[in-house]
């Protein structure tokens, strides 16, 4: 079933406690796609400068499953850049520049062909680009967003348009208690429900992530990660595996309920768990379906109730 | 098999950001032996004053599988008391006061009839009481200790001995923190199994548990509760109720390798969602054993990889 991600392409400079990446790959829908990628094929619409080099885009080659179509490089125009310096105990992170580039200019147009999708993810953005970016998949049978306290601060009406249009929110433990008032996680979650979609994933980094949806709770630990190097794009990475795997056993079994969510959350934490064990998406352009297999039966191991 | 538990008897003044409960039943051997109580029969070794009345020792009656044969009511001593009170997000709490009262005579006796105890928990204690008890039950098959910052800090020799000594530990994320120096809940989980114990429990509060044990990994989200009336006693229903589940499962096939613990702290985490529904025992006090299975049959469908 056609996936599809619209989000950032972002340069980024990363520093950890012990190292430092410099002017990587990065964005909420590099890792998005990439990660869904393992499980099925995926569409990716992103805009970015003329400084997005060969090798930069040679990236992608090592994700076939990822159609960059979509993807539009604009000359005279720069990439988003962000940099972010992780504190000592890794949860914590401090944004040390950000240059808009590319996103301070109108939104990429997805390219007409993309118009069948059906399974849609709207990466963290403003909610109106958000919004118009929607119209443009009339075919979709689900569609998922992901938002940030930048907008749930200064965008709330565009924001709450948002929210009657669509299936399903991601966000972290603190949007959803920015957005609600509520700090209990399933309590901000039912809060959500009731501003229109039908299911809200929050994630709890390291402590994992629960579900709400209209059928029921899910919750579910992180895959134990003793080996942390770089925690950028774990929740997109965690998205990604989601979307992705949501998206192919919908596939097989035309199913979108709780079970398969629940199911599609396990999966986007096996992959988020391998992101964060390189910079940049190394770890998982070397990354093998068998490994992903592998350690999702490890993760069955390790989570029995 | 028979299960013995050696700590306090309390009297708890507990102020929540919207409540208040003066002078009730607490002590980490009052939650542990009650919520234990619903896998197994447990025996309780502590000490109380003369202040310890009818009504308090009342609360017993409710739970039959409590043998309280080995709880010592001193004349001329009082209970240990203390009072506390949780801040707005109920994840943190203040001490208001503690007033040691018995907790600063010579530790209780253990019974002679106790002495063939095979499952024993030392609860939060001086670990040289602690080792003591811990002489009293030569027929011991497995010992499980939980400790805390005070002891971590200021007997660190008299610990290390203790954990040389048992075969598993309890903690939370902050004391397996201070008592390795790590971080990471696995990381420091394996480095207190190199000082001795064979697995370690650590409680994430709100975020479930892990366990780092020899023969491999686990972690578990909390029973999503959005009622919290109290949090008190939680910390130890969870290590009640595994270790009655380990001792009952182990009566009927002998295990208590990784999977057999891995389901006892699956209805340690459902008996601990109860205790917190309330003040002081009064849940656990009303609960039955057919609400605890089908909470557990709730966790099952919750936690799906």
């Amino acid at each position: 079933m056609s996936l599809i991600v619209t989000g950032t392409i972002g340069i980024d400079t990363v520093h950890t406690p012990t190292a430092k990446a410099e002017e990587v790959l990065g964005g909420s829908c590099t890792y998005f796609a990439a990660a869904a990628s393992f499980f099925t094929q995926v569409r990716l619409v992103a805009a970015a400068g003329e400084d997005f080099r060969g090798d930069y885009q040679a990236v992608f080659k090592k994700f076939p499953n990822v159609d960059v179509d979509g993807l539009e490089v604009r000359k005279g125009s720069k990439t988003f850049r962000w940099g972010g310096k992780y504190l000592d105990d890794m949860n914590q992170r401090e944004t040390l520049f950000t240059e808009l580039g590319v996103l301070g200019e109108k939104p990429p147009t997805p390219p007409a062909k993309y118009r069948d999708s059906r399974f849609v993810f709207l990466a963290n953005s403003h909610p109106s680009v958000q919004l118009d970016l929607l119209q443009s998949f009339p075919q979709r049978v689900i569609a998922v967003a992901d938002t940030m306290n930048l907008w749930i601060e200064s965008t709330r009406a565009e924001l709450t348009k948002l929210l009657g249009k669509i299936d399903g929110l991601v966000v972290n433990d603190e949007e959803a208690r920015m957005l609600t008032g509520k700090r209990n996680p399933f309590t901000a979650g039912r809060a959500i429900l009731d501003m229109g979609p039908s299911f809200v994933v929050v994630k709890k980094g390291e402590h994992g992530c629960v579900l709400v949806h209209r059928q029921g709770l899910a919750a579910l630990p992180a895959y134990p990660c003793e080996k942390v190097i770089d925690p950028t794009g774990a929740g997109d990475s965690f998205a990604g595996g989601m979307m992705g795997h949501l998206a192919a056993s919908h596939t097989k079994d035309g199913r979108i309920d709780l079970p398969a969510i629940q199911q599609a959350l396990a999966h986007g934490t096996v992959i988020a768990s391998f992101t964060i064990e390189s910079f940049s998406l190394d770890r998982l352009a070397s990354l093998t379906k068998a490994e992903v297999a592998k350690r999702y039966n490890e993760f069955q191991s390790v989570v029995k109730v």
